[in-house]
Order: structure tokens, then sequence, then C-alpha cells
């Protein structure tokens, strides 16, 4: 695996493949070792973290704020990454949510140590319902175990129906696959039962709900997914 | 720098972080010295390579549909990055194009190595215009010199106002902006003119076309940047 960005292929720099290969090895290990004391933490407090993955742009944070004001009888907390930028961190601190900002600078993904970091800021409550939004990448993060309970990926459907084809390792780690913006299928070519059909052939055990964020379509199955 | 993902951050394994910023350093340096090498070739047979970096679905694909049966006059061929599938190249051999994928696996982006492997299975005529359509991901490739003559970054109006902003890596690496999908402006919630400004303020040199692949709206614009 290359040792910059964590892709499968090293045959552009073979005299360095090993040393990547060992490197690439140790930094996962240690993320595991981190992503297991985290989820004993959170198991410990009755945490439940759901981990938010996607493409830029597939409305992760605009579905986070509609949760959070729809949730009901139990606290909620939010680690939103990006590169740069505190924008999402004040959507969310707008819906009363306590949030911290997680900047990751050039950085694909975030790791196990980063929510660590955010989550001693944050100082969660018993029972606490935690989203960490991932950085927006259809690839990197879907490496990094971060401890969480639950692995969504969402995409929307402007992103087209091939995309679990096309990024399998992330679609292979989910839980949930949500498919967003489906306000917009009367503009877009998006066949979504197509779309159901190579979410299954990559990954059998994963749920689809497809839903709208900005409408509030068929949110109600999210919700029964998060208590679930 | 992170030895698996690229990320900026090795604050989840100070144990490896210095040997992992000296292999990131060997990686980038061996990367860049086989970008000069492509450069060199495509300089001696007079061929333009263009390197189209987005998110996944950012409509990259139709974009190059749709030039290549709009192109006139000189030879074009196409590489397309994919972690899996040959669908892309399915769809750019339809169009009568030489084309050649190349799938990453677990990778992240394309480089240097990789396109001189593909352009080698390509026998490029003299003048080419070489489209290389990289992994989808608005992080990673931004990293990698492919040596390309020209950078293009392109988002959809589907992805928000904001992305500039958040991922000003991937924007400040840019030759030109292509804003997609101005044919579903009127359903989404997208300022075209704070993007353009969020574009500019991270990189003031970059241009920016706004236009639709899918309707071809504004697409002598593209045209006319290609053959500047």
């Amino acid at each position: 695996m290359c040792a910059t960005c964590g892709c499968g292929h090293s045959n552009s720099h073979e005299s360095h493949a090993h040393e990547e290969i060992t490197l690439e090895q140790k930094v996962l290990a240690k993320n595991d070792l981190l992503a297991a004391a985290n989820r004993a933490y959170f198991a410990s407090r009755g945490v439940v973290a759901i981990n938010l993955m996607s493409s830029p742009g597939s409305g992760k944070t605009t579905l986070l704020e509609r949760t959070i004001r729809e949730l009901r009888g139990r606290p909620v907390a939010v680690v939103e990454g990006d590169q740069e930028t505190q924008l999402d961190a004040e959507r969310i601190r707008r819906t009363g949510c306590p949030v911290v900002q997680v900047n990751t600078g050039a950085g694909c993904h975030l790791d196990a140590a980063m929510l660590r970091d955010a989550v001693d800021r944050l100082a969660l409550e018993q029972g606490t319902l935690l989203f960490v939004e991932n950085v927006g990448n259809l690839v990197c993060p879907a490496l990094f175990d971060l401890g969480e309970r639950g692995r969504v990926v969402i995409i929307s459907v402007t992103e087209g129906t091939d995309k679990p084809l096309k990024y399998p390792y992330m679609f292979a780690a989910a839980d949930l696959v949500v498919v967003n913006k489906v306000d917009l299928l009367p503009y877009v070519d998006f066949d979504l039962g197509a779309c159901r059909a190579h979410v299954a052939s990559v990954n059998p055990k994963a749920e689809v709900v497809a839903l709208s964020a900005t409408t509030g379509d068929n949110l109600d199955a999210w919700h029964e997914w998060l208590v679930s």
C-alpha cells in the first residue's frame, strides 16, 4: 500500500514497497488498538457512536441538522471532520447540539486518535448518541476504524447509480447506506433499484434507506435504524 | 504526514511520525521525478495531458463523452482511473476514442507511474489531447503530479457552495475549476457567485467555468479553455 495515500498499488515506487507495507501495517495496527480503546470507552458510558462517511456534498451535515432537531429523548453530540474551516461545526452549533470540529489539514480521513481527542473536549453524557461526520471522501476513511458502533455511507442520487461498484471498499464497510436527495430524482439519471442491487453485490448485509434530508421524505426509516 | 492515507496529521501515531515523514518524502520525490519524465515524453510528442479531478459523481465522464464527440481537428485519448470496474472506459470506448482503464484497488489516486504505464498501452499519436480522469476524490489526487499540462477540478452544483474552502488543497492545485450541472441550479441551494469568490480566495489564478455537461450549456467556454 502506498505510504502517502493508502492506495493499493506500489508500482510507482517499488524500491520503497517493503518499507511502505511495514509502516502501513504499524499505522493501521496502532489505529486498531486506539479504536478498541474508543470502543471500550464508549461502551462504559453507554455512548453509541455513528461514523458518517461520503463524498463531499452528499448532504451529511444537512441530514445531521435535521436529525438533531427531530431526535427526542436522548443526548446527542457531534464531531465534525473537514480539511479546513469551522463551517460545519457552526451549522451544528446553531441546532444547540454540542460539537467539536477537527481539521485534518492535508489529511483525507479521521482516525481513532483524532476522535478520542475530540471526544475528550465534549464531556459526553451517559447514553449520548455521538455522530462523527468524517472528511468527505469515498475512499480513505473506509480503512480507519474509529471504535464506532455503526458505519453509515451516504450517497446522493446526483452522484450516479454505479458508485457502489466503483468504490467497493467503502460500501463493503457500511452497516447502512443512505441514498440522499431523492427529491432530485425527477431531474437526474439515477436508478434506485439498480443502486440497491449494486450495494447488495458488494455488501449483502448492508441496509439501504432512500430519503431526502432536505424535504424530510422517509426520515422515519433513518430514525428507526438509529434506535435499532 | 500519515503513512497510510497522506493526511497531514501524525498525532495518532507519534512513534512512527519521523519514519512516515521520511518515507512520504521519498515517495513524493520519486513521483515528481516520474512526473517530470512524463512531462518530457508528452512534450516530445506534442501531447497535451489534462488531469481531471473531482469528487465521485461530479460528472467527469459525462463531460468527457460530450467533449470527445464535439472536438474536431485533433486526436484525443483517455486514461480512466477508478478503484474498480471498467465502466467508465466502456462509456468512453463507445465514443470511438482510444481509452485505457487503470484500477487502483484500495488506492485513492493516480500517480505518475500508473499514468506512464497506461500511456504506453495507448500508443499516442503526435499532438494528442490526453484526458486523465483521476479517481473520484477531492483530497489525495491533489498531492500527485502526473506530468500533466493542465489541472481541472470539477464540482457540481449539488455539492454545495463551500467546497473550495473545505477542500482548499485541491482547489489550490487547479488551473481551471468547472462548476458542472448548472441545469440543476433551480432545484438546489447553490450560490455561484459565492463559489467563485471562494475559489478566488484559495487560488486567485484559477479560472472558473460554469456549465452543464448534460444539456451542453456553456460548453463553448470549456472548449475555448482546452485550446488556450
